[in-house]
């Protein structure tokens, strides 16, 4: 109980509720989930490269040679690596930072994988990066940042498009998401 | 409570309690109500220029000759032009269509005021065209429709910028939103 009460989103009534269930399973399927959590902390790790989650050192992304390895895409965490992916659009490969600056709970520079990006971007084959930071308050301090550590080489610098949400409505967006979009319209052909 | 319950969003559950709740009130309160629908339907009319609410022939905003007359931005429904208006990032003047195409529900350009936007535009005083319709469907289908009626004049037409909303996550962001976002990403100075 105590140790499925140190899991997020389980209180202790829960984690009775869990501990109880192992009880009245089988001894197989208890000892499935005990080896499942075994294996993944010994088999997953961070890619050497780009710090996606990976069984090798290299992630299937960074290993992938059809990928144009002159565009990087900077993300926060697995999860947006994985969303951009579902579009199907992105042959790029990525750098995730492991989070982001957040200097009132103590996250400065060293603490993301920001070093190893800029080590990147200096081999020289790097064209563009595309900053696809969150788009809230830290999400972009912490773009506005790594792009002030590129704005000094030749690599271009982007940022996901911001603006009205697909089928939204413009009557009930907030006044931050119209001034992106005002500010941001496009010119048609 | 047959009147009230012809109201949208009102059941007969409702409507009763509101006609109970007319009966108890002060014969002065009951009347206020009465004289405020009676005024608001003799008194609001459509603006003759961009069919925005108004008291007057023209309305506040056409009438406001602060206002940068060159740049009109298009919106389907009044409430989308307030939504604009409270940014206080608008200098321009408005044209209302009351509506979108829909042809699904018979709704064609006949229902909509879009021949009265391209007389504005053809005065000759106009050089941008904002087109500010719901970023959906049926609201893109009307920018586009509208965008190639205007295409062989010399005015500028644009379109609010789309992409990921302020505030929110790339995890959490569906693919149509991450799609406006990757191909519309803008390059840092």
């Amino acid at each position: 109980m105590k140790q499925f009460a140190r899991l997020p989103g389980i209180g202790p009534r829960t984690a009775e509720r869990l501990a109880y269930f192992i009880l009245q399973q089988s001894p197989e399927d208890a000892l499935a989930l005990s080896e499942a959590i075994q294996t993944v902390k010994s088999q997953i790790r961070n890619c050497k490269q780009c710090f996606n989650l990976s069984e090798q050192d290299l992630c299937e992304i960074c290993r992938d040679e059809r990928r144009d390895q002159s565009i990087i895409c900077v993300v926060e965490q697995p999860g947006d690596l994985i969303s951009l992916e579902e579009t199907g659009l992105c042959n790029w490969v990525y750098h995730v930072l492991l989070g982001r600056l957040a200097p009132l709970e103590g996250v400065t520079p060293d603490n993301l994988t920001i070093d190893q990006l800029i080590k990147r971007v200096e081999t020289g084959q790097v064209k563009e990066v595309v900053l696809a930071t969150n788009p809230n308050m830290e999400g972009d301090g912490t773009a506005l940042y790594i792009s002030s550590l590129l704005s000094d080489t030749s690599v271009k610098v982007s940022r996901l498009a911001r603006g009205l949400p697909s089928g939204g409505s413009i009557e009930y967006a907030n006044k931050s998401i119209l001034s992106d979009a005002i500010r941001g319209r496009t010119t048609l052909e």
